[in-house]
């Protein structure tokens, strides 16, 4: 079986010390870090095996943490102060992210962890992309050098939604919804799901509006845009419905009568999944030719280095990277 | 003490049925019911007491429901069929409500507990009020004949959510935030906290956008509207905060960083407070010269008469009244 592979992230951020502090507590048993191993070290890693391959990590010794430096990383960024922006660190971050997805389309790792890059120190780097999504899904492109359209899903022990509008206004998200965005998603949605096993997800669509727009009074998207993407979908075969009321699918859906639930828009979605606590969040890129999750949380630059960070997201993280890339 | 007086709602919804239920139950000792003796007894009232005045309830025998028939109620209700609509049980539901809000306005009565009515029934029945909200609202109003400005509170046992827009489209919505309409909103959750017993509510303000704007990124409302307004509620020492990112405020209220959440549009509020489950969540209007509550749902036409109907909404609406009351 082929390692996951964990990308470290902003090495002034907390990524590091939360990867070290999962591995102490046997959460990264078949993981390879993609990262610095002197930075690593710092986070309290209790000691690193340097490898040159994925493959290599069989023959690493328990207790040890199997690392494996892109070519090319930035020389000294152990020595880089913790919780500031840094050029440096943001080239460094993008490098492991490269590095990783080439070693998973080569098939030489079984999925990616990402720890949380600052997009400010990545916009310092010259690095041409705002974020993880953006940079995998051009690294993702095919031989058309097309990228793959690709949706943010967020997932928790019991509830997983996946979003069809992201990092955008209110009103400019409502202005992007289309028949496409919405059908796109749900299409997005039954692939992503069929390969983790789930053959037939039940998806709920949940509205824009309250109440689903009552019929057409509290607005008219449900009926025009979002009604006949879900119709669409169903006579592609995919168990979608709706849409729903926004404020009682996700309950429905924690309940266990939905898979999935297909939110609209950003906070609908994020409100229910974060409402019981953020620690166990995972955050999940769908429509990747690979599996690619991440922890629900920024580089916390105001603990960084203190120790204090909660390692939580990134186990939960690791755990469903794993299942679904079985 | 005075008694809570409970409107029986449409006579052909679920009301009365829930009403008897949390009677049954012993959670109606100090309530008074206003509404028709035959529908109560439809429902399965064990004994109805017809009084005149609330006063009247401190000699009705345990067991025995305290019924009280407000003048002009439309004959034959109990004989009308359930789960239809019909222009005399909006009358009949109206004609209750009146009554309730003049007796506690005579001080009469301690507090409101609305069962659900018809929009339709209503409608049909020429009520020119769209629901309860506009109706009480129109009730109490001043000497000037101006209706006081009102908020729908939404609170279930680990958190309370006071809206700032309700029941219009999501795009209309963010059209309608203002400075005043959050300022006025700040100003009314803190009066009716401190009606309460709850003298410096720590309210949080929601923010409108995904991260709350991330700076202007996305989104410009709270910079423009929402920022201004808590500052100038802070100015008029109300303990307010924000805007925050809608995904997590909701979360660290129910953990208890604070006592109230405004949240700007209808469902980012209602999708936290019904996550765990609707049964026990409370509608509250704020800013009437009085205390109104209701269950958090409505008629339910298609279970109405068939005695599966759940009271527990109900209940907790004449806990919390008894409550913010006292």
């Amino acid at each position: 079986m082929k390692p996951l592979l964990v990308t470290m992230g902003d090495a002034a951020g907390i990524g590091p010390e939360i990867i070290v502090k999962a591995f102490v507590a046997g959460e990264l048993a078949d993981a390879v870090v993609i990262g610095d191993a002197a930075v690593l070290r710092r986070a309290g890693a209790p000691m690193t095996a340097v490898i040159d391959h994925p493959d290599d990590f069989v023959a690493v010794p328990p207790g040890c943490l199997p690392l494996l430096p892109p070519p090319g990383l930035p020389e000294g960024l152990a020595a880089l102060p913790r919780g500031r922006i840094d050029a440096r660190n943001g080239a460094a971050a993008a490098r492991c992210i490269e590095h990783a997805v080439a070693l998973v389309r080569q098939g030489a790792g079984a999925a990616i962890v990402t720890a949380p890059i600052h997009k400010e120190a990545f916009a310092a780097a010259g690095v041409p992309y705002p974020g993880h999504t953006e940079m995998l899904q051009a690294l993702a492109a095919g031989a058309d050098g097309a990228p793959p359209p690709v949706r943010m899903m967020l997932a928790n022990a019991e509830l997983r939604v996946v979003l069809v509008t992201i990092h955008q206004s209110l009103r400019s998200a409502i202005d992007a919804l289309s028949f496409e965005a919405v059908l796109d998603t749900l299409r997005i949605a039954r692939r992503s799901a069929a390969a983790w096993g789930l053959e037939a997800p039940r998806i709920a669509v949940a509205g824009l509006n309250p109440h689903a727009g009552e019929g057409g009074l509290f607005g008219d998207e449900e009926l025009r845009v979002i009604a006949p993407a879900v119709a669409a979908a169903v006579a592609e075969g995919i168990d979608a419905r709706g849409p729903f009321p926004p404020d009682t699918v996700f309950m429905q859906a924690r309940r266990g009568a939905f898979d999935l639930v297909v939110s609209m828009v950003h906070d609908h979605g994020l409100i229910a999944v974060k409402y019981l606590g953020v620690e166990e969040g995972v955050n999940v890129t769908l429509g990747l030719p690979f599996v690619r999750t991440s922890p629900d949380h920024g580089t916390a630059f105001d603990i960084a280095g203190r120790g204090v960070a909660d390692a939580s997201s990134l186990v939960a993280a690791t755990r469903l990277a794993r299942r679904l890339a079985r």
